[in-house]
């Protein structure tokens, strides 16, 4: 089984759902500028595990389509409100929304995404009852995405941030969308409520890691692959878990927050981490995850979807970039 | 009886329930700038519509409060977003959320509220599908208050407007969501498509002419009782439909879009949109609307809750402020 052909497969019907279900209409400019990051690709990982879990639990692709959308919208609108957040100027190779559409523009159609989404997952042809309450899932993980970003803006200002605050901050602002893909494709394709919930955890033990990993990435990958500076995260001072565990060691990172740093520096900085292990730390705090993240999905039966989401949770941590 | 007793004897029950259903919790500071709109008051006009309008069709407050809460938070939410859009500081008589919290937590705060209010809806005790239905009519509302903010901004650097898209833009800015918390109100308090229908027509009909007799206001009204200057609006050669008559009739207002003028030149164009009669003509176009809106109860048996409907159109182009 090759995992990008499988999650290639689905997200074909994705993208043709996003022009479908979010088409370009009066006020044009809006409607472009909402489509904007969507059409710019992207893994499509939230939209495949919605998807997958489905076609897992016996359903099928068709069936959950319209929740596959709805979820991918709302991560492009997170990562839209984000980057103004942020001041990031560029995302997926290319200028962010406001950049394009200044500031106004990308807020309204980061909100324009927002009430698409829970329009399309109302249109759906599914049991009432179950559609109220993956509204509520996707709502209430939205909230939550919003306490993880404010988490993380507020990090930015603290001297010191534990393991456990870590944790919680990348479990609200990434890893619960994850779950909540996962417990909405079950959902819908007709699970018990008590497998779903094992869903919801699968995803967001494989989203905590996801995140974890992607800031080992950013220590460890070349930067022709990674597409910017090499320890970025180290220069701007995050407190990521390999800082707070190399703090916590006791290692004294010169460059750390100091917004910039020779090649040298950088790497003696690298080198730092990982004589202290910090690196080894946190590539075993994400494995960790990922395997109790596999076993919740001991509830389902043999299938191929759920071979793929195996092969997903392995990715997380194994991906290069 | 007495309107503003009325609205009062239920909007007290709104206040309680956004304490209760947006209660202040860590991350704290993200709360309290979600709080501190809905909390600065307001009219609650359209939580008030949602309830009324339940009670019209044989309900009461507590089946629909809920849905009203939602359908207030839903409204601050667009004023957080609108005022970063239009670098509005001042909300309320207090500093706006963005002067408080910055940008960022601005923005991140109104869509804490806008998720929240999905949240509370899919909570309710009440049928799946009419909820569904309710959650749809809410999404899709948001969508076209972010197309009707579009239009505004646009308008802006356009060199004319004309009356139809005038109309559209403030029936999708402001209109749309009257007529979504009369028909929320009415399919959550039991009451047929239909009549549902009807009431929809009634909160939108009403709410044009709501928008429309804003900018009357901004004319007509003393500046002690506006609290800020009169005739802004001319001065920020904003598209009103005063304005688009005006032009319309070879009015050459000398000081439209100059962005300020004196006492003289003011009164000078105020008296000329007078003698042009546009004035009377936009506060003319609100009365059909508020006509053909009440036109819309008919649908209902006698009772109490239908004449404060009835007040509340009336109040709308009859208020002072």
């Amino acid at each position: 089984m090759n995992l990008i052909d499988e999650i290639k497969k689905r997200s074909v019907h994705v993208d043709e759902g996003i022009r479908e279900m979010l088409p370009i209409k009066h006020p044009e400019e809006l409607y472009k500028a909402a489509r904007y990051l969507p059409d710019a690709g992207g893994k499509r990982l939230r939209p495949a595990a919605v998807i997958l879990t489905a076609e897992a639990v016996g359903s099928d692709l068709q069936t959950v389509l319209p929740a596959a959308v709805a979820v991918e919208l709302v991560h492009n609108f997170t990562l839209m409100h984000d980057d103004i957040m942020d001041r990031d100027d560029v995302r997926r190779g290319m200028p962010a929304a406001h950049v394009k559409w200044g500031e106004p523009g990308a807020i309204l159609a980061g909100d324009t995404l927002y009430s698409r989404a829970f329009e399309i997952i109302t249109r759906m042809d599914n049991d009432p009852a179950r559609i109220v309450k993956c509204i509520y899932i996707l709502a209430r993980t939205c909230t939550e995405i919003c306490e993880g970003q404010w988490l993380d803006v507020e990090f930015e200002h603290k001297d010191m941030v534990s393991e456990k605050e870590y944790i919680q901050m990348v479990e609200k602002k990434t890893a619960v969308l994850y779950g909540a893909a996962c417990k909405i494709g079950a959902l819908l394709g007709g699970s018990s409520l008590e497998v779903a919930d094992q869903m919801y955890e699968f995803g967001r033990m494989i989203g905590i890691a996801f995140q974890i990993y992607d800031d080992v990435l950013d220590i460890v990958t070349p930067e022709e692959t990674l597409g910017k500076v090499r320890g970025s995260d180290i220069m701007e001072g995050k407190k990521t878990l390999i800082a707070i565990h190399a703090l916590n060691s006791g290692v004294q990172l010169e460059i750390f927050g100091k917004g910039k740093a020779s090649r040298g520096q950088l790497e003696d900085a690298i080198r730092q981490l990982e004589e202290s292990g910090s690196i080894e730390y946190a590539r075993n705090v994400a494995l960790a995850h990922i395997r109790e993240g596999k076993a919740k999905l001991d509830v389902l039966g043999d299938s191929e979807a759920k071979e793929i989401l195996l092969a997903i949770a392995d990715y997380m941590i194994e991906r290069s970039y």
